[in-house]
């Protein structure tokens, strides 16, 4: 009797909170406008994507298309997650930080699915490239170890140092991730005919990438310079519309544009004219 | 003190929710008897495929075959883990739902399983059709993308209308895997001359998977027609049973008696003789 | 009212969690110095890995060195989550263990961990043995399944038997990493020109490896002959010493000093010389 009572108490607690988000999200008009703004921008995309890519007929084209749709794929979900009230939580914040003590709403959820879209973004950039399969390897770990310990910086109760210790070790995976989108990939889409797109798409990746630690920074998880939950919110928002649905709609649109100059950029096929051992 | 007590609570509560899930499934015989099937299953599915695969010699058809044997042991995983009560827990139905109130066991952990355990059957395919490797990564990606968001949609307490959302997003994805099977993979696996094992595979692949949303849709998670859990988790194994040890069985029988055919199916010798950039 | 209530005290429930894992680590300094020290390690490995890089330059063996370098920057963020508290919980031992009834501190963000920093050895030590990215996937899937169902393993509750059952599973996959460290990679790594140096890591790992199940067995989560949660602690810690910074010691100073072998070691031209389909 009495562990009937412990299990349904239990339950009730942990999906008091999913409703509790919900409703508190509902009634925030600033909060709300945030996350529906993304559901739609990334339906439309999804629908423009299909069409785009409608007469792409060259197998490695249609390898990056395909990669550029579940953009807006991984995005939607990741939107409808935070409305639903699934994957926010109230996190009391530890000594030392601004706001101590009191409850604020954590979108845990965008950390975790930006470990899912993020590698999107890259593979499509590294395919446009045409980098070695290893590198992509190398780099999208890099980028899910700078999602996955965001995660943890945000989670984090009991200690303020502990959660700045977590943005630093974000930091270090993210200066792999610039290394490798600043040095090694724009000599391998030099090489690749896809220059001068591939040199575009990454000073906007750059920039915008370089915008959610800043946001994280001066945000209510981090100095809490910016006490608003849907201020913070909406900072994410907008660089999410311009990192993801922006940068997926330029690169099939040059996709599309320039399918054979895609086409004839075969990683296999080039070993034969440019051996790597002569 | 105070702290100390409510730290206590706090795990006694979540333990309890395995010991009560392990204790009711222990007492349903229905219920259980579709768990410990799968279990038996896969356990014979593991001893008979490494004997099946004792005397494959090429490198290809190993890797086939060490891709398949993961089948299988990913499955025992994920049924011991419901078995257990570890991966399964009890969702108060929102409001509009048929069940609305009620507390309904789900065995969440089958969607996470599934995103360990789909890719397996996709690799398998795709190193079968000989496919390129971008296509498989974007494949399994969205495969990973469906499975995800299958279980956000078994997680969602706050609203049923989040329900079907996140249903829609993971179909969408659905669609994606379906393409590239229906479409890209069969002439890959024409070229590689595994075109008939292929369609054999690709039928039950298709035909069964469609079965999962099915189920969801009329079973306690969606519409509820059908409102035991027993029955709705027979409908999952049955599937299971189906689209794993039998799918791999038809797979390594085949592997194993064409060996020849899957060695000479190499994708870099064969850049020599037919170049993409000519 | 009563709504808000419940949900505060949810939160305070998982959260004081954390804080009192925190505290209690703290408060204990075998075990807070078993994970300072790999803290403490896994910074030098990391500042010392990017100087021995400096002057790596060949494309293939700056793959090795970035894979390298993201093992210990994994391993610096899983003892992070350790010490913070965030990954680390109370589970109360079931019916059968030796510490049946008993609140036991389950440190099980290591097993978490271990599913992204193991594979990056084994990325390292494919690539090292030039091996086919189809046997690179399957044995990287074959860890993460290892690793996960070892946590699995230590988060059971509900029965004693389950335990050990995860812990079979889980020693199955091990063993097919074990499979393709012994008898297939092997072999790619002498025709790569790698075989003493890939020997001499399999041997380090191989043996290390095998320690990780033994501690399990051994300590408070298996038969509990070594009850001290500090001492179970420390005993891994010593082995991710020497499997991990050790061992990308070994291998970056080897590749260092032998970059012309590594860089002639490209899969792709190699198939000019040996086609497969002769």
């Amino acid at each position: 009797m009495p562990l009937i009572n412990t299990v349904d108490a239990g339950s009730i607690l942990l999906q008091a909170t999913q409703g509790e988000a919900f409703a508190q999200i509902q009634n925030d008009a600033l909060l709300s406008s945030s996350l529906w703004v993304n559901i739609a921008l990334a339906g439309v995309s999804i629908l423009l994507f299909v069409y785009m890519g409608r007469n792409v007929t060259s197998d490695r084209a249609r390898f990056i298309w395909a990669a550029t749709l579940l953009i807006p794929l991984v995005s939607i979900s990741s939107y409808l997650g935070l409305l639903s009230g699934l994957t926010v939580g109230f996190i009391e914040m530890p000594a030392g930080h601004a706001l101590a003590g009191e409850e604020v709403m954590s979108q845990w959820g965008r950390y975790l699915t930006w470990a899912l879209s993020t590698p999107m973004i890259l593979l499509a950039l590294g395919l446009l490239a045409d980098v070695d399969r290893s590198s992509l390897f190398t780099v999208i770990t890099a980028d899910i170890g700078m999602c996955v310990t965001g995660l943890a910086a945000a989670l984090i109760t009991s200690s303020y140092l502990f959660r700045w210790l977590f943005y630093a070790v974000s930091c270090a995976f993210f200066v792999v991730v610039l290394y490798a989108l600043l040095t090694e990939w724009p000599t391998a889409a030099a090489d690749a005919g896809t220059g001068e797109i591939f040199g575009t798409l990454r000073v906007l990746t750059v920039v915008l990438w370089l915008g959610y630690p800043i946001i994280w920074a001066v945000g209510v998880e981090g100095l809490a310079l910016v006490q608003s939950v849907g201020v913070t919110s909406w900072g994410y928002s907008a660089l999410d519309i311009l990192a993801k649905y922006v940068f997926a709609f330029l690169l099939l649109r040059w996709v599309a544009a320039n399918e054979r100059t895609v086409a004839t950029t075969q990683r296999e096929p080039s070993t034969g004219s440019a051996p790597a051992d002569d």
